[in-house]
This record gives C-alpha cells, structure tokens and sequence, in this order.
C-alpha cells in the first residue's frame, strides 16, 4: 500500500487531507509536531480526531528542545527581529516541524509526504523546500493547494463522510508556538487598521510592575528569577508570566517568500523580552565591530530562515560565527514588566566591558592624557582633512 | 589681537574658557548654537552671562533648520536607531554646532577656535575632527581637556574674578535638543542602576490614550494631524505631544569613539516615533532588497556620524542613496500615544505593495497558480537540494 | 491580425520562432538590438533572413549608448566583476536587449512578445522579468522552451519550408558584445578543462608591449590616448588593441538564476582593463571607507543585474550611491599592454589624496609627532586592551 | 637590570636600538621573528651581529607554522585580498612576529620591550597594539620613532662605538616573506611610475609553461603535484617554482591606518595562485549565499588585519566562520604557469555542484519542465511586477 505521512494540526485542512488520501487509497501516518503550541489535553483531542478521519497511525512528535536547539538559539544569538519587529516566530516553527516530519517519514519508509498549505503563502515554500532537499525520493502531495477547495467544500466533503464537527472559522487564525503567536484577522488583510485588543490571545491580567531577572551563560537564557532550567523551559516560564503584561504585541509587515507584501498580528512577551535583553547584555560585553559584523549576519540569517533557505550550508557558518560570538556573553539582566511594554533596568557581568577602571565616559579620565587624545584625533582624522585639502584645491 | 571663537554654552566649563581666554589675551567671540535645546528667554540669559565673562561679541546662531536638512533627515530616511535604540541626539547635534561655528569663525576670520570639551569622550572628537577638516589653519585651544580641572578649581577661578553665580552641579546632567535629550547621573555611570522617573525632564502627563496621524512626502514628516509644517516643526509639536505620555525614554549602552563602553539616558520621543512610523511605511512601500541593503547602510552611517567622521564623503555618497530611496515613501502612518509607549496602528499610501489586487497573503490567491507556486518552489530550492544531494553521496 | 514583436537573432531558434509563429497566424515583427556584438554587414544580412522567414517587419535597434548609459556605466563605477572574475557581459547584453524591445513592443501596440530561450538557463529569466514587469499586459511567447526542439527537429521544419540555411551548430556558441564575448563549448560543461586557444576569437597578434593611457572624468572613460570620445567608443577603441594582445579571457564559474552552476569563457579585453584602471584611480582618490561601501554594493549591485532584477528600484538607489560616489575620480590611468595580460603603470590625478604634502608612508612624517602617534595608537587600542584585561581576569 | 626585549633583525635601525639601549642600561635580549623570509644562513649572520652590538642574548623564533596556523590559513579560507590584489604579506607578518615576541618577552619577565620602527607608518601601530593588548604591564621603548634620527645619524652613532658596517641603503627595501614579498623605492613614492623589473628579488627565468596542480583538503592546501606536505611547505614550494615565472607581482595602493595613501609594490606568486585556485574551487563547491557573506566578511577580515585589529575577538568569530564554510572545499585545482601570468584551468572534486546529473546550464534542461520554469519566473519576478504597477498608476 502507499505509504503517506501528513503532517497533520486537526484543523479542517489537514482533516480534508486525513480522509481524502485516505479515500485515495493512501496509507496516512498523520504526525503532529509540537513546537510549544499545544498543551497535553490538546494533543490527546488531535489524536483522537485523527482517527476519525480514518489514519492508519498518529504520532505527536515533541520538538520543543530540538527547536531550541536548532533555531531559537541563534535566533536569541542573533538578536534577530525580522525588520526589526518580528521575532520569526511562525517562520522558524514551520523549518523545525517540517525537518522532524521528513525524518519520521524517511524513518517508516514513507514513498509520500501530504502537508496542508495552500499554494499562496509562505508555508508551502517552507515545507517543500525542507522535503525536497533532505528527502528528494519522498514525493510531495498537497491537495489543498492543488484542488483550491472553499472551506464550505471541504466541510461538506467531511459531512458526506458522517464527519460533522464544530468547524467554525474563528474571527482571528491563531498560530501559538514556544517563540510566539501569531493573530490574522480581517484587519490584517488591511494596510491601515489594527488588531483589536481582543483578538490577542493574553489579555491583561497584571496592572502593577514586577522586575525579572535574565541570567545568560555564553548567550543562553539559563537561568530565570535565579532558578536554573533549561533554556526553553525559561522561555515559557518568561512567556507566561510576561503575557499576564500584555507585553509583545505588534504587527508585522514584510514580504513572503512568493513576493507580495503580507502583515500578521502577533503576541511573543518572552522572545522579545529575551532578545532584548540579550542584546543588551551583549553591547556590554561585545567589541564595536562584533556587534556591527554579528548585525549584518543577523539580517540575512533571518532573511534566509523567513524564506525557507535554513538548510543552505551558510546558515551553518552563520551559526559558527554566532556560537564562537557568545563566549563571554553571560551575565544577570534586569527588566521590569508593566502593563504593555517593558524596561530594561541593566546588567551584572565578569565580562563587561563597561569597566570603571578603564575610564568612565563623561567622566575626568584616567586612562590616558589631553596630548595623546589630541595625538588620537589628529590621526584619525587625517584622512578627511586631506581629502578635503586636495578636493577644495582642485 | 588674538581673534577667538569659543564655542559657549554658559555652563561652568565654557564660562571658565571665556574668562581665562580673555584674560590670556585673546579677543573672544562666544557663539551659542541652538539645535532646538534652547528657548528664546535661555538665549538671552546666556547672552548677557557671555558679557560678563568678558567676551569682546556674543552670537547665537538657530540651526534648527539645516540641523533637520543636513543630518536628522538622514537619520530619518535610514531609520537610524544605534544599537537599536539610541537616536543619536547628542551626536547629530555636535556636528551641526562644530559646522556652523567653525564657518562662523571662518568668516570672521578667526584664527584660534575653543571649546570645553574633556580629554574623556566624544564631544572633543566631533568637534576637532570638524574644525580640522574644515579649517586647518584655525588652531584649536582647549582649556578645560589641558588643564584637567576640577570643578572647584575652576569656581575658585572665576570667583578670583568676582564672577560668583550659582554652579550647582545638577543632580543629573542634561543635553537637550530637537532630536531627544539626554541625560546622565550617578546611575548611568554603573551598568545595572537604571535612572529614577524622577531624572527624565518630561513627566507623564496625559493617563489616556490619543491616536495622531503623521504623513510623510518622499520621506519627510511634512503633516502633523492634518497640518502642514516644515519638518523640523512637525517634530516638535510631536515631542511636545508625546513627551507628555513620558513615551521614549531608554539607556543607551554603546562604544565611545575612545574606545571604552559609555552609558546614557535619554528621552527622545518624537525621533522614536517618526523613525517607527517612517520605517513601518517603508515597509509597506519599499521592496525587500531596499529593505535588506538600506538597513546595511544605515548601520554604518549611524557608525560614522557617531565617531565624528561626518565629513567622509561616503556619508554624502549614502545620502544619495537614502535619497533615492525615498521616491515612494509617501502616506499617512496612525500611531497612537500612550503612557509609556505607543503603537503603529497601520498606514494609508498610493504607494502601497500591499495591494489585495495582487494577491493577499494567507488567503485564496489570484496571481498564480498551484503549478506555477510548485515550479518556482523546485526551482529556488535547487541548489540547496543539490548541495545535500552532492554532499550526502561524497 | 496578433501582433507579436520577436527577438530575433537570426540564428536558428529565432528563425525556427520566426517561421512557426508566422505559420501560427502572428503578425511576426522581428527585432534585434545591436548591443555591440553586429557589424553593419551583419545586419544587413540578419534583415535580409527575417524576411525569408516571413516577418512582416524587421528593424534593428542600435542600442550601443543606452547600454552603455544604462548599464555599463555603472559596472564600471561600481568596478563590478562577478566573483570576482566576469564582467557580466551577457548578463548585462540581456537586459539592455529585453527593456528596447519590450519598449517596442508598447511603441507600436503588440499584443504578444516572443523570444528563442530555453528553460534551462538565465535568459528566459532575463527577458520575463523584465517584459512581465515593464508591461504585463503584452503575453510572452517562447516555442523553443515550451517544445523542447531538438536542433534536428528545427533544422527539418525549417526545411519543410523551404528553408535551408547552413545551420552548422559551430564548435563554440560565441556571444559578442560591447562588453565582451563569451565562449561555450564542450570543456566549458566540464569543470576541468580550459578552452583551447583556438576557441577564443580574439588572438593574440602582437607580441611586444605598448603603453596606454586611459583617462577619466567623474568615473567615466572620457579620453582614450589623448583622444576624446564617447566612453562607448572608447571601450570599443581599447578592446580592438587590446584583444590583439590576447588579454581578457578567463573562465567564469557562477550560479545560473535556476540553481545549477555554469561554467562559461569570455574575452573582455577592454571592459577588464578599464575596471582594473577605474579601480585604481578610486584608490588613489576615494577614502577607505568609500572604497570598502562601494564593495558591498558592488558585489550585491552585479548579483542582482545578473539574475535578472535590474528593474528593482535597489538598484537605482545604488546606481544614486555610484554616480555621488566618482566626484572625484579623475584622472589618466597608464596601463601596458603584453601578450595575454596588462599591468598597470600608475595615476595622474588632481585629486590624488596620496599627496607627499601630507606625509608619505615609510618616510620620515612630517605630519605628526612621535608623541601624537603613540597617543593614536594608545587610544585606538584601548577597546581590545580593555576586552582581553577584563576577559583573562574574569 | 632592566630587562628588555628587542623586535631584532638586524638592519640599521635595529642594530641602533640594540647599540643605545644596551648602553642606556638595559640588558638587552634581541629576538628575531622567521616567517620565511630568512635563510638558515642569514640567521646566523644575525645572530653574530646581534652580539657585536652588545645584547645579552639573541634567539630566533621559527614561526613559519604558527603564521600559516594562525593568519594564512584564514587569508586562503577568506581569498583575501586587500582592495583586491594585495594579499597582506607584510600587514600578517608583523602580526605574528609581535604575537610571537610578546609572549617571549612575558616568558622571561621582561618589562620592556622595544621595536625599531618609526612613527610614520603601520608597523608601530601593529606592533604596539598588540604588544599593549597582550602584556599592558610591559613598557614599550621605541628610540627610532622618538628621536626621529637621520640614518647617517645612526651610523655615525654606531661608528662612535666601532661598529662599522656597510650600511648602504638598497635602492629598494625589499621585506621578505612566506606569502610575499613586498618592494618599496624612489617610484612607489610617488603615484605614476611602476617598478623596474630589476626591483624585483625574483626574475623570470622560465619562458615555457608548466601546469601544477594544488589539491586542497577542508580549504588547506595539503598536496602539491601529488606531494603531500605541510600547507606552509607546499606554499613555500609553489613559490619557489612561480616565482621562476615572474608571477604575482603587482603594486599595491592602499590606507594605511595612520590615514594617508600609500603604494608598495610586491611579488606574491604562491599567495595570488593559491587564493585564486582556492577561489575557483569554491565557485564549484560553496552555495551562491556562502560566497557572498564569505565575501562580505572576507573584505573587513582584511581591513582588521591589516590595521593591526588581530586581537579583536570579531576576528575569531569571522575565523569560526571560515573554518565552518571550509567543509567541502576538497578537490585538485590545476593551474597553468607562465611567464608574468598564470591561467586557473579547471577543477575535480567530489564536491563539486556543477554536476551534469542535475542539468547543465545552457544545455536541455532534464530537471525541470518548461511551465516550471515559467511558474519560477512568474512569482520571483512578483514583487518587481507589482512595485512598478502600483507605482505607475499612482
């Protein structure tokens, strides 16, 4: 028989996937993979609607700390914020689940691998590029892309399959992982409006302010408010506390991968907190030119992550010069949450480079006397003065 | 007689240098340059101080508008933030003064030049490096870096001359100017404290919330709330608004020109908020290899114009390209002003590429074809599939 | 009747395209744009074949100084060599082909536009990027991607017209232009063997040396030997002497716009000279940061030309960047040239910034004190100094 | 005693330092650095010198390995070549051989250490940055950049004492090493005039051609025509051969870092064929995304490393970079000797990505179809599409 493995979320897409292929004589191992979206009791559900729709096997493939690994971690090296704002949230999951769902199907022998993407977005890039280079035998089936069903013809091809369940589109299309959420709407379809504070996931909950503490270890989050925990447990730890704040909640605009302009809402409280606090600790503990090459690097790895290029062999020597960049990247951060945004208050390190000892800004200094700043600035700015010599003469 | 321009201020430092310049025998012609720091009632304060240091003439000059014209614009067009938060301010500011008093000096036909600055940070390179490149043959005469005073000693001095008059050294000190204030004190010298609500000029004065509008022509803020202004104009009745929410406060943390880690307050409210809602209309309105390589540029820039290399011509060269950029970023940015923070609410443009008529993203697309989504998939991951192809089997 | 411009060649795809789309009831408008590579005669002859095809009409279009204003003048400002190696001579050819004729196309109201391309390689990408964004509403015709022909299966229908020309397929598929000739054959499919000498159309006819003199205004090759011309003209000058010196071949190896790699010869005698003189006088006359800005620029302006997305407005901005860039590069450049290669002699510039004035390197300075260089040094090292202090305690 | 150690090579401005700062008291301890500009014989020649001026001990370091470890290896891994041709022969030399007397001076507690070179140009800045970084409790003393003596004042100073050397100062000051060999005289003081060839140490002896072939393992060049060696041994072999030819001789116009322009000349022939060979088998073996960020970082590594910037840790993070990119560049390059000049003529490798199995560029194309193809140029060309649309209608 044809051996299918579909990536499978229990939505109504990947549902019409589970029996249509299944009706087409497939063989469907649906896999889920969790990136941090679903709670324990969510998973159960998924499974046992993946049977309903007729699967031969369901899996729910944890890859909460393989996608710390992988990608969220250089993602904090980095500092990256896709055009400055979007922590990759959606990007980066979508490289991690369709990486795992490619070696579950090369681990069963799988001839065929389904996703559920439509053919207008991003996600289909993400997830055919990822197949088609680690698993070039595996052939691609997405017949939700190829048939551009209407969501009334996909309930009613379930219903005459005795598959009637409560598939009502929400107001707001939710995507929740460990990096953040993100939220489209019918104001995000628009360039001017913006999302209403209810279609966000966490609401307020915390009106008065409370101060946190980030300690990284050669740039990871590993210990939150002083008790030590894996990186990605800090994360959810930060995240959950941070969103009772409202804390990271913005827009994002910028270009698919297909070249239109796209904008998605979103909530990432911990990515955000820890990026910038991150960063912070870095200005302190970097040189000048480390923290201007690591930007130029950032940029483009995000750039290529967004579009689906993760498995290009420049991510790796990115992530070289990212990882051997965090040596002396550790320290305490200070930050105080309020209602909507946040503070970063400052950082305690062995590495800082911000040293009373060697002169203080501002300040009388020590380190060297008036003749030889004069002799520092008379050289350096001889380049300029001749060019200015030679080109007013001429 | 020994004609000399002082760059003056009226605080302690300049005032010593217009005393003990004058006394050493130079005619001194103390020149005050307003970049939006000062209002006309401090102006006049100064002026009559400058008499009685004993300076031959007193000149304030408004550079407000070639401030805006020959840097904040550029600031602007870059969206540059260093290290992602820090306008520049204070250095936009010293390179229009050091400009517009070595050209004053210059037609004057002065031929020593002096300003207060320390032998410790950047003030000292920005000026120099201007005065230098701009005038060789002026010499440069800087008491306060040579002497290394204190700041009783140089009270007890003026006091010799029966110059007495309150030199409190403020509990912080204070650099204001159209593009932010900074601010500096006890916290600010270590790298945990952060300042005290209490060190920010602007308090909060408004708890609710108010939506503004500002339009941008190729670039330039030139409507505020429906009103046509020039520019610079707009900025301040922006940051007069918005100041009063206590919006864009933060510590910059970043590498003096000297070398070592420097640390400062700032408020900066109106240049956070039009460099977010210019950027955030870039976004919309610019393509993504604008995007990618202004971003390249604009962190050098920032680089550059901080360590006092604003008379490089590359800087002129990546105005040029800045300039071109901005052909199109043309529309209404909504933001709307809260305690605190702000957000981008959305934009309205003729330039926007985020046009449904071309496809939307995440919803049933029109521009193209499953087919055609497939061939441009295979094809842009060509190359990484032969990489792993090539690589796996060697 | 379907009016249909077709960029026609005269070789055997675009004969085959020329009589099929006739046949198939086009009003067939055949064009060719002359971007250096046909001699008179060879358009003579080229328009005498297009009938014989059946076209209703046929024009050429001397494109020679919009290629150059357009496109060349920009390669040479940014001293644009891909990888460092090829001057882009097709790729460039390309675009400057596609935006005349799609502008012909517009000019007398065709409907339809038809060239010879493959699907394998970069020129179909080329062409349909540019008339699908310059006019979306013209359909592109290609019958050689679309069938699959063989050069047999061409040669025959031709045949069966009536037509039969001596379509030897020559050993190398030379393509000629202004900015050079690229050569493939059988070695340039492997990635081991060189081209043969013989496959070069130049060859080498002198074999002593002679000295030349290049000389350029704000960038641009204004004088050739004393003699002033046009900058296209003079290129044309110095590539008929200096391919009789054999200079300019290489292999160029780079990435196809589809993913594969490509290996292809060129001869570029005059466009490599005047980069490397171009180059030179910038060395002599930018500053170091002009000169390293200028390279990321460069290396990402020739990136997106050769893929085919001159119509990004990026490049334009670059272009803005290029042109504010040459101010001051103006000079005469001496080159030798040798059998199979050039040396280049030195500059002659008003704007020379290395000027004895100003010191010289490795003589006794006069510019600056042993004290003021030791401050320099003191103080430009103080970030490292202070990096490894903190980091070796810590 | 005051115990110092002496950068010694046993020219007239070091030989001075040894003669004065013995007789000023210190005990004197003369090091000299081999990079593979001495011969066995000339070392002992140093070394008798070096008694004759009165140092307590002399030793040579032999750092021909570590310079390849720790600076070629990176300059080859990143093609360096600053402004694109010079390959930083002496910029890199000076580097170790501080790095290399440094640690000799903290190896025998030395408080002093003194270097011979003049306050005019790089090598004083090399020198003490690296010496303050690496041992700030060591004073550095540096006669010939104090007392700005004339060279017949030295030798007179010298002669005082007795010792009476033939002086004579070459027409050309030739420094020697194992990646080059730079050559500065009366012509490379001025901007127009080239070198004689008599300038050169190395003269053409060979007229024929040979072809060589260099087999690189992970980016280091292990094997020379079938030989296996160390990568410094085949780079020393190579160059011993090439420079039979007259190959890689160019002059160099450069910033130096003092501000000014300067031009040497050099002959380089084993680091230009190794680079460039090394190149071309990267075109074949590295992504389209790794050559450009490679090339991106490649120009600061050697902006860095030529401005004596070694010990910023940016540039082992650049380093880890490199080394991770290195992965599959392994294959034979074969190169083509000639007189002045040298053709890359083809690579093999198992990495090679230009391989027929997945389509040959310009040939029929077997790995994707006509409408993919057009599907792939449709959605890359949309953003271009769109921008110009939205943009000629508004």
């Amino acid at each position: 028989m044809k051996k299918l493995v579909l990536a499978y979320s229990g939505g109504l897409d990947t549902s019409y996937c589970a029996v249509s292929l299944s009706k087409a004589g497939y063989e469907v191992h649906a896999v889920s993979v969790n990136t941090g979206g679903f709670t324990a009791e969510e998973i159960q559900n998924i499974e046992k609607n993946a049977y309903k729709m007729g699967v031969s096997t369901y899996k729910n493939i944890d890859a909460i700390a393989s996608y710390y690994e992988k990608v969220i971690k250089y993602l904090i090296f980095g500092n990256v914020l896709k055009n400055n704002s979007y922590p990759l949230s959606v990007s980066a999951e979508r490289i991690i689940q369709a990486i795992e769902i490619i070696e579950y199907a090369k681990s069963i022998d799988a001839k065929y691998i389904a996703h559920g993407s439509t053919g207008a977005g991003n996600d289909q890039v993400r997830f055919d590029m990822i197949f088609q280079t680690l698993a070039p035998e595996i052939e691609i089936i997405t017949p939700i892309r190829d048939n551009k069903l209407s969501r009334q013809e996909e309930i009613d091809y379930l219903k005459s399959y005795k598959i009637d369940m409560p598939w009502d589109k929400a107001k707001y299309s939710i995507n929740k992982g460990l990096w953040g959420t993100s939220v489209g709407g019918e104001e995000t379809l628009t360039s001017e409006k913006s999302l209403p504070e209810s279609a966000y996931p966490s609401q307020l909950e915390n009106k008065g302010e409370t101060q946190v503490k980030l300690t990284f270890l050669k740039g990871e989050f590993v210990v939150f408010n002083g008790v030590k925990n894996s990186p990605e447990k800090n994360i959810e730890l930060l995240n959950n506390l941070a969103s009772s704040y409202a804390i990271g909640r913005d827009i994002h605009v910028g270009d698919t991968i297909v070249g239109i302009k796209g904008r998605v809402g979103f909530e990432a409280a911990a990515a955000l907190i820890t990026i910038k606090a991150h960063h912070l600790l870095e200005k302190h503990t970097l040189t000048k030119w480390q923290l201007q090459h690591k930007e130029y690097l950032s940029n483009f790895y995000g750039m290529h992550l967004h579009e689906g290029q993760y498995l290009d062999p420049v991510l790796r020597n990115m992530e070289a010069f990212f990882e051997s960049s965090q040596e002396n990247v550790s320290g305490d951060v200070m930050v105080t949450l309020k209602p909507y945004h946040f503070t970063l208050n400052g950082i305690v390190s062995d590495h800082d480079l911000m040293n009373a000892k060697f002169g203080s800004y501002g300040e009388m200094n020590k380190g060297w006397t008036a003749a030889e700043a004069k002799g520092f600035i008379k050289i350096i700015g001889n380049q300029n003065k001749i060019y200015h010599q030679v080109n007013s003469e001429s």
